[in-house]
């Protein structure tokens, strides 16, 4: 997965980037400026917890590739996506089912590094994340995911159910977690499969919930309603490999 | 586990809690208030990534519990620990075969908090944690617990091979994840069992490897070398959670 960092500089263009929901990695402010619209620059980038330095003149003369930064240069990190093909592609190469984890609205960048981590280290093809209402590709999702976005396919697709029967198609079971599923141990995971993971604070939605073939449930003891959601896609992972291994035996 | 919240008052006072490495949650700074010692606190804050609020004079003088605020209160949060003793008690009046966590210098809050929600939901009867070298049970552990705090008991051991010692003398069997070890699901992992988590960068440590009476392994794919922490530990609980309950079928 190519990677680049890209700079925007300028009041305006700045502002806008943080409106439009663009990912600032870093924002490099002249120290000492404290006029309005870098103020409310200041305020969105507390919003989104983006880290801000306060630099000498040279050396935003130095960053800036226009020439025009008017005291303030943002960067952000941009990831190539991939296509749903590749994945499938990727499984073909190597001559094995599919095993493709769809992400149905991860909102935390830290899971979704995780899980795309996770994938890769359990010989997933490929993570298909939705282009609504959950993350991107982010500099924080690259560093938790501990360099596995460079290796592991990511698709972002903009309608999962869609993306789901198209994948029917090329022969893929799915299965997602609900409470109320079978216990997963009892559940036939191996094969083509497509493991759908739900959002932090609602699950899987209803829509794409209907489509899956099956619903497996992770045994829980106690009061709390579930895992957290990297640790939860690690858990089903990790059942899908182990079935996998258990055939090949 | 019970919460209790402290205040801590003044600018030695607060200077000193940060130098000697607690958890403050939030420090309170008269705003406008720009001197030296304020400079150095507030730089402490930064790097322990503490939230800083700047607020009135009458706010703090409400805060304050000693009178003599000096313009700044810290505030941090304290949770009583469990003895190793509740932990196998609490095991005992279930009548289950104890499932202890151990957890060998786990570093991030986030992790921590996680992991004792994993080992609650799966079942386990307690966290043991060693005393250096690690987080302790702070606001995040415990937001990210999800609750889990509340219900499960979480010791702090000075020694932690002494302890698994003293445990290994009430019937149980200790395993850690190491790369070399056999695959999880070729090891038999039911009884009295204490798993045992490595750090987020090391692993588990020699000294603590050295005691366990297993090794195993989670199987991975390609080039990265581990999993994160908290995945790590869900993945290895829920194959004991896995092997408990096909014996009692």
């Amino acid at each position: 997965m190519e990677y680049t960092e890209l700079t925007i500089e300028g009041r305006n263009a700045v502002i806008e980037a943080f409106r439009s929901g663009k990912t600032i990695d870093k924002l490099y402010v002249l120290d000492g400026c404290q006029d309005g619209p870098i103020i409310t620059i200041k305020r969105e980038a507390k919003k989104q917890d983006c880290m801000v330095k306060y630099v000498a003149k040279e050396r935003l003369d130095q960053m800036s590739e226009t020439g025009k930064h008017q005291g303030v240069i943002a960067t952000i990190a941009a990831y190539e996506y991939a296509e749903v093909e590749d994945i499938l592609n990727a499984a073909k190469e190597k001559g094995e089912a599919p095993f493709i984890v769809l992400l149905d609205g991860i909102e935390d960048p830290h899971n979704l590094g995780a899980i795309i981590r996770t994938s890769y280290l359990a010989g997933a093809h490929g993570v298909i994340i939705p282009k609504n209402r959950a993350v991107g590709l982010t500099a924080t999702v690259a560093k938790t995911s501990a360099g596995a976005l460079n290796y592991l396919p990511v698709a972002k697709v903009t309608n999962l159910t869609k993306t789901i029967e198209d994948l029917k198609k090329e022969g893929l079971w799915f299965v997602c977690a609900d409470m109320k599923g079978n216990a997963m141990y009892q559940q036939n995971l191996t094969g083509a499969i497509g493991l759908v993971i739900g959002s932090e604070g609602d699950g899987v939605s209803r829509l794409v919930r209907e489509k899956c073939d099956y619903q497996v449930s992770i045994p829980m003891n106690g009061e709390l309603d579930s895992l957290n959601a990297s640790v939860a896609a690690g858990v089903l992972a990790y059942e899908i490999v182990r079935q996998r291994l258990n055939l090949s035996k």
